[in-house]
């Protein structure tokens, strides 16, 4: 049972190869922190399940360093100011940041991702499609992928956070889009709620063989969320000048060694396309503008949008692993009590 | 014996898997064409050999159509208008263009890359370093690359003719320049022609180890010739941010089925790194200007080159195996009658 006046937190216990499991997280509840000076108490609603939180959790280099073993594991979260002896942060916004799994947490700040304001909005918001889900969709598509009207726009994970806006945005900057997930579930919720033009499931037959039925002229922007087979059968299908924006690698989980695949040299020089790391922290300046264009297709009924919450601390050791058996529909997210 | 009245052609005469070899074309003189309304007529001084000609040869998927059995081998060439029928072509113009293998060769000027003008240089130099050769490592690099003051650049095959001028451009840009290349030979050349900061071979211990000693800092621009082992070795070295050429795959000849390697997802999403497919025939509009500044810093002696001459039609047949057995050095060459 938890214990709403303690500090509810989710530790790394053991370091995991690979996707985190059950097994490399522990509960623990601690005294709930009080803030010095220049910090604040954050009691956090929301915590985010992301699959980022693989790359954190393993020693392997990335572009943070690992979360150490016995800390909160490194997590997106959104909660209220509940004490602050900080100037700029008063008690009562609502702030999303690098919090981690605790439901209390003290921060001077600097792991804050923004105060949100857009208050007519559920909070949750914060850390999905008005947060990193959101601008990195948004973002990854315009900076990377660099979508014009009549393009063919094909994205991976497509029923997921980010992948459901990568379609929906695509499709609201004119792209014809096709989506490729797994179940058909996933291949509805494509189709009925986010507007893709075509999905095919990665499940059923040859995608390669799926992706010239449904692009019959080529793809022209590719959203890579998955890397391994499903990118191997879209780099067949690079129309000239193709910008592909790799953002994810969810379909291969172990990348020490690294794992092998066709190269992608020859098709890349064949199309003159273009493959591009994306990272959202790169483009921090440009946030207030699409989170702004962002909130306004949603207020008008253009960028819809699910959660898949699940419920109090002990679900969170699992949340990971579940994202990776690709068990949720839409955003996963922890609420607290 | 070559008779200099009859046009001498070297035609392909079968199709090869991979690299085209001796046995793969044929001896053949043929009458000289005379040039009808709108056409012209070539005689040639040099045919390039470029790597280039093992895709034209073969049947797979290209940006130009198969070279067809019995016809002449697609290939540069560089010569005198002698006969002339064409109101924008004249007699005892040097022209150079897509002539094929022979040694006269009727033109409509579709096929001509451009009359030369730098009259004061050696013609043959509008196969090389005034030729697609300069102009792929200059724009290659000043469109891919986009070297600054300070960054550090690798180019593999170091010594040959792009590569070469590949490292010279970056240093005098401002770069610090790492080649690699194989025989201690082609290391002196770089070292001492090409001016290459360091220089590396491949056949020499291994190529990430080698190159982390002369890349402390990393790399921030990497020029790929090559694709293969060498490739997957400076993958390892990116800085964040790096930009990668792929301008072509010389060490791997077989692409059906695609070879495997370790896939470079990761790598360009940890560094947030760019690699683009780069074909010189989408920057014909950049071609006066970046010829002008190639032959000023050939003049003015900053930008050096060095040329592999075979003499005589007989023997272009073996020339591309050659050139994919890495024993050229410089420019490869085939100077006619």
């Amino acid at each position: 049972m938890s214990n709403p006046e303690m500090n509810q937190q989710v530790v790394l216990s053991r370091r995991p190869q690979g996707v985190p499991l059950a097994e490399h997280f522990e509960r623990r509840d601690v005294a709930v922190p009080a803030p010095g000076p220049g910090e604040f108490l954050v009691k956090c609603n929301y915590w985010s399940v992301d699959p980022a939180q693989r790359g954190w959790a393993n020693s392997a280099p990335n572009y943070l360093p690992p979360v150490e073993i016995g800390a909160p594991m490194r997590s997106y979260a959104v909660g209220e100011i509940i004490e602050s002896q900080h100037p700029d942060f008063a008690v009562g916004q609502i702030v999303s940041g690098l919090f981690g799994w605790q439901s209390h947490a003290i921060s001077n700040g600097s792991d804050v991702s923004r105060i949100v304001t857009e208050t007519d909005l559920p909070p949750s918001l914060a850390l999905g499609i008005l947060g990193l889900n959101g601008l990195t969709a948004y973002l990854g598509l315009t900076t990377g992928c660099l979508p014009t009207a009549g393009d063919t726009l094909v994205v991976s994970t497509a029923a997921g956070a980010v992948g459901s806006a990568v379609g929906q945005i695509a499709n609201i900057l004119g792209c014809r889009t096709v989506g490729i997930t797994s179940s058909p579930e996933k291949m509805a919720l494509c189709r009925d709620l986010y507007g893709f033009d075509d999905v095919i499931s990665y499940r059923d037959g040859d995608v390669s063989t799926e992706l010239a039925k449904v692009c019959p002229e080529g793809v022209d922007c590719y959203f890579d969320n998955t890397c391994g087979p499903i990118s191997d059968a879209v780099m067949e299908h690079l129309n000239t000048g193709a910008r592909i924006t790799v953002c994810g690698t969810a379909a291969l989980t172990d990348w020490s060694p690294i794992p092998l695949g066709p190269r992608v040299h020859r098709q890349l020089l064949v199309a003159r396309a273009r493959m591009q790391g994306f990272l959202i922290n790169d483009h921090v300046e440009r946030f207030p503008d699409a989170l702004r264009t962002l909130s306004d297709w949603i207020r008008d009924g253009q960028l819809s949008y699910r959660e898949d919450i699940l419920h109090g601390a002990d679900a969170a050791p699992d949340a990971i692993a579940r994202l990776y058996r690709g068990e949720n529909t839409g955003k996963l997210l922890i609420k607290l009590d």
